[in-house]
């Protein structure tokens, strides 16, 4: 078989898994988790034996120290793993729920039924955690999960397939509700192809990947881009809190999506608020990239390139501007943001009011981290990471946005005539 | 400029415009729906007399005549659209509907906003009421409209976004809310390639438009594949009732997405309903190709070819199959089903509530016709079509499918720390 043959063969055989799934009672599917935690822990000597393997290949490699930190499963990390499968028996479960049942005037009760998608293929890259949290939240909602994971951790998501393939079968679900494609180069381009088959595609990984992606799909594509997040501290707003929500948004986890990348603040704001901002920042270790006017109030700074902004460090680097209003904030946000998370710091009402309306990002937040956007704090459980295209999913994607509606009627008999 | 350069030009022009209708009050955009919908009365004359330019080319070319019908315009299909856009002032604006508010465990209240989705593309045929309604929905729901209709409806589609451009310029909002693409056939593709600047595109047509939108498109597409739509006469069923829904699905409006195209009977109903039903659908005039079981019983009725099944015939003709039982009818519909529209006539509970959890289709119907999966019937109000494709809107596409949800964040200084 040619590679375009298997990973189409291996596309089927979820799809037929994906039937049997769409109508499994949630307590089976709980089940099926269950064992996956449980299978998780009794063999955490032979995961981090494969995992150890996929290690030495990365070092011998070359991989950054960054990128084998990601690869590498350890005894607590395999524990997190399990703990997080456990929190998703925890969650609703979607399928079937129906909204909005009402009568209409020909006499049909009509609504719309919360539905599995079918199947979901997911390509990523180094973290083999994803494995596992894919396969669970797809199990969750019913759908077939169709993995195709970086070759540089090959070994232990094979390794962790296994387990989630005899816990599948130890509940009676179909082996193929969770599929990894061949390891191979070629499989993603394939996978990509496979209209019909596949329902939809998320990718998780660098922009390269995510580009890749959208460049030859032809399945539909939930993308994730990267987060270029802004916080705007309006004239109003009290300079102690933005102090606060400036180190929270950057400097406790500078390397995830809803980091804060680049600080607008208000030009009456400037003079008072930036110098103590550097000196807390400095704290932090952060580098601060400052714009014309505010580079000289921040002693230590150094002077920002254009290319800055609009910019995801994912590190311990802060773009700040100074701007001139509210207006100004909106015209770079919509200028240098991507879409994904924008806050504001003020007490102006109406400031308020327009942020909310006139922001265009999948999260706009009121005096509040952009830390805040994401699936658990905004109450979704597990997400599958947090979308930045516009359809279906917006923001975090958790076990509702695996899932479709369809409509459903009840009728007694009614003809249109 | 080339046919690329010009246009994204227009669809950057859409994208500026897009910014100004994102927050322009329902008011103002009810007015400009009224002041379409006058414009329509006030200038029929001139419509119908670019319309008889399209429709003398059309016969010049040889277009079929149900074609040159689609594309005429009288007086009364111009009243007809008028009285549609008025409907859409009627419905409620979706912008700024706020679901699921709630306070969070961290002390943030969070909800999810429904915003415009952007730029929406039309990519269309012949109809040039497409024109007029489409603009109509985009700019009620806030969205710019990039209409690129069929070259067969040129002067037609320019003489009707002259009326809106007007309607547009009296009201105040921009005239570039709806862009018309050039009438040129390398628009179509160079549309499709617009990311960032297109947030999604909608195909509307024939299976080959279709196709190649899927096949070339770099945005994202909510497609609107035929509907190969079934009804499944159970054991149990009522023979009238059987007839009555038989002929409502097929012999009212054949053309039309939501009709029947197959109907699939019970073993156990076959001898008594089928002759009746065949003498029913003859008066009709309706053509049946029957399978192997089903021809004997239906005098008048030609033996069905294989492709008959899981074919959208879109005329006069049905076909019809024999099946053990429910089982037999899932199988059926689960090979040659297109994800539409499927009808169950049944008695038995049982038998509802597995068609409602394992039919894979955007619209399933228990004891109602097929007729009833239209944006109308189900309460949306007006429709842009019906998707097939499972991501954001699956059935009728109304208002509420042209939005996406934002999360919005009321904080009060929150960090996540």
């Amino acid at each position: 078989m040619t590679i375009d043959e298997e990973v189409r063969a291996a596309g089927l055989r979820a799809k037929e898994a994906s039937r049997a799934l769409r109508s499994a009672p949630t307590a089976k599917k709980d089940a099926a988790l269950r064992a996956i935690a449980a299978g998780l822990r009794a063999n955490s000597a032979p995961i981090k034996a494969a995992n150890a393997e996929d290690v030495a290949a990365a070092r011998k490699n070359g991989l950054s120290e960054a990128m084998i930190d990601r690869l590498t499963l350890t005894d607590a990390r395999i524990e997190g793993i399990a703990r997080a499968v456990e929190e998703i028996v925890a969650l609703p479960d979607p399928v079937g729920r129906v909204e909005g049942l009402v009568r209409r005037p020909s006499g049909i009760t009509v609504g719309r039924m919360h539905v599995p998608l079918g199947v979901v293929a997911m390509i990523y890259e180094s973290r083999p955690n994803v494995t596992i949290d894919a396969a669970a939240l797809c199990l969750k909602s019913g759908n077939a999960a169709y993995l195709r994971g970086g070759s540089e951790a090959a070994h232990s998501n094979a390794a962790l397939a296994s387990i989630v393939h005899a816990a599948l079968h130890e509940t009676g679900l179909p082996r193929d509700a969770v599929v990894l494609a061949p390891a191979a180069r070629e499989a993603t381009k394939a996978i990509l192809g496979l209209t019909g088959i596949v329902d939809v595609v998320i990718p998780r990984g660098g922009e390269g990947l995510i580009r890749f992606v959208a460049e030859h799909a032809r399945v539909p594509v939930i993308a994730h881009y990267q987060g270029v997040c802004h916080l705007f501290v309006d004239e109003s707003a009290d300079p102690e809190r933005a102090v606060a929500m400036t180190i929270d948004g950057k400097a406790k986890r500078p390397g995830v999506c809803n980091a804060l990348e680049c600080l607008l603040v208000h030009r009456a704001q400037a003079p008072a608020l930036l110098p103590k901002l550097m000196a807390a920042l400095a704290r932090e270790g952060v580098e601060v990239r400052a714009d014309r006017t505010a580079h000289p109030l921040m002693d230590g700074s150094v002077a920002a390139r254009d290319d800055d902004f609009g910019r995801e460090f994912l590190a311990k680097i802060l773009a700040v501007a100074v701007v001139d209003d509210l207006d100004g904030a909106l015209a770079h946000i919509a200028r240098y943001g991507s879409g994904h998370t924008e806050a504001i710091l003020t007490e102006r009402y109406e400031h308020t009011q327009r942020w909310l309306r006139e922001v265009d990002a999948s999260c706009v937040l009121i005096n509040a981290s952009t830390r805040f956007n994401d699936g658990g704090e905004l109450g979704l459980g597990a997400e599958l990471g947090i979308a930045t295209s516009k359809l279906h999913a917006y923001g975090p994607m958790g076990l509702d946005e695996l899932t479709t509606r369809k409509w459903i009627v009840y009728g007694n008999g009614e003809v249109r005539g």
